[in-house]
């Protein structure tokens, strides 16, 4: 059972960490598993402006998963767990199915958190003319992501990548946000700037342009992979252009980086302006989780 | 978003139905599949006293699966869950891992529900000298499966054994009895009798006796069947022997099947009393989900 504070809406995330579709056992450590599973699920309800109350876990194991791999796993998790004072308050196991061989570790997070009633950020309120702002900076976990694929027998150290093994979700900025009340619409980025931005412009019936000068990309990173690469878990977020966003939010950089633009029906609702260069229709690229299951192995 | 009514507490239950381990697509036809997802996350639900508010599904899917059985899972899901007024409010969609031949339809479904606050009926809560009651008949979804392991090219209809393809989560049941607030403890028969009986009496510090003359056996049904079987998604239920419970609710037979006896140490908690013979130790032997994949294939 969870305790919703009275005048308090509910909110509900469920994310899948799937080995060979979000990681790979020889590359992720388990307890940046354990990490990356919980994460995904508090950077849902940070996009919505809320805070996370409880956590329940269905974890799936091949028969021969060695114990230690879950004792970390659970490590990662809890520690995440305990920062954003979230228990994990129950859930369900199973043997995952398949021969030896091909059984996978399957883990799908749910997390239930609360926002006072009616101050929620939907995906859907961007109007034209708002401004657009992230939060950090982009593309550190796409680039990790390339080095591994790259050198796929080298194990990196997690502690040197942390955005990718150990990404921090944003609670304390969307909490703010969401309290402040001047923010219209919001999203994370799991999945690519390309991509989100594309969903967000989608569901508010809006266009948008970025600004590739403004875009923060993260130390090592490349434009493309900050501009497609999933998994940075910043927040994205439009704000009315008569109402300024804070330069930092509990100690994180925010940047502006474009803005919303009136509907357009065609295919193509984000636009990329490059300094000295013609406008270009930026598609949602964003390569996200299914990279990893569509490369061969 | 979920609105809780004010004055309840909320439920939150998630289940895996991982195919090879809950069910194989040469069995159970895609509507069954969807109606058992959802139902395993209700009779949670209904085994607390609690009434289903809205359902969030995880679905991941081979790369080759046909829209079709997609849409016909979907279709059992919500056919179930039009029927307990529950919306699906939300979840996550991911390809699933592994080789075209070996990667697997994996959904975890969750279940948010609510309970008039201080009215949910823990597993922990049995008494010694509490009467034991289950709700409808044991064993058919085993006799069932059964059926399917001798004979596994025969298709069986899935109308005929709805009590195995559809069963029905007794949500109205334990409404009722968390609003009548006799009941000390409850619990679903997800894993089987034997099983899920252990649990009440681990978690509620007691052990217990059954009679076996007194369990109702489906039509077609071993007593072993009805033991040991699971997936029947009926409710067991304790009540102080001075309170009885009603023979029938909201149309369910209730049927007392035993006592619960004060607690032991050892790891024998559940004991079977047979008419004219000598009382035997019951293990928990419901072999549950992982019948299916631990059966080679």
């Amino acid at each position: 059972m969870v305790k919703i504070p009275p005048g308090r809406e509910l909110l509900v995330t469920t994310d899948f960490s799937l080995e060979g579709v979000h990681f790979r056992r020889a590359w992720h450590s388990p307890d940046s598993v354990g990490h990356r599973c919980l994460a995904r699920g508090l950077s849902d309800i940070a996009a919505m402006g809320g805070v996370p109350l409880a956590a329940f876990l269905s974890l799936a194991l091949p028969a021969k998963l060695p114990q230690k791999w879950v004792d970390g796993f659970l490590r990662g998790l809890l520690a995440l767990a305990r920062k954003h004072g979230v228990g994990l308050a129950g859930g369900d196991t199973a043997q995952s199915p398949g021969s030896p061989s091909e059984a996978k570790i399957l883990a799908d997070i749910v997390v239930v958190g609360a926002v006072p009633a009616g101050k929620s950020v939907p995906r859907s309120g961007a109007k034209p003319g708002d401004l657009i702002y992230v939060t950090g900076a982009l593309g550190a976990s796409a680039a990790t992501l390339e080095k591994m694929y790259i050198h796929p027998e080298k194990k990196l150290n997690p502690g040197k990548y942390p955005q990718h093994f150990f990404p921090e979700p944003r609670v304390a900025v969307g909490k703010f946000l969401s309290e402040r009340g001047t923010t219209n619409a919001m999203i994370d980025l799991s999945d690519g700037l390309s991509t989100d931005l594309d969903h967000l412009c989608q569901e508010s019936g809006v266009a948008a342009r970025l600004f590739a000068e403004l875009i923060p990309q993260a130390k090592g990173a490349t434009l493309l992979q900050a501009l497609h690469g999933g998994e940075d878990y910043e927040l994205l977020f439009t704000v009315p252009a008569r109402r300024k966003a804070p330069r930092s939010i509990a100690g994180v950089p925010i940047t502006r980086i474009g803005e919303i633009l009136s509907g357009r029906r065609s295919a193509s609702r984000v636009e990329l302006a490059k300094q000295g260069d013609s406008t270009e229709r930026l598609r949602p690229l964003g390569w996200e989780h299914f990279a990893l299951a569509r490369r061969p192995r």
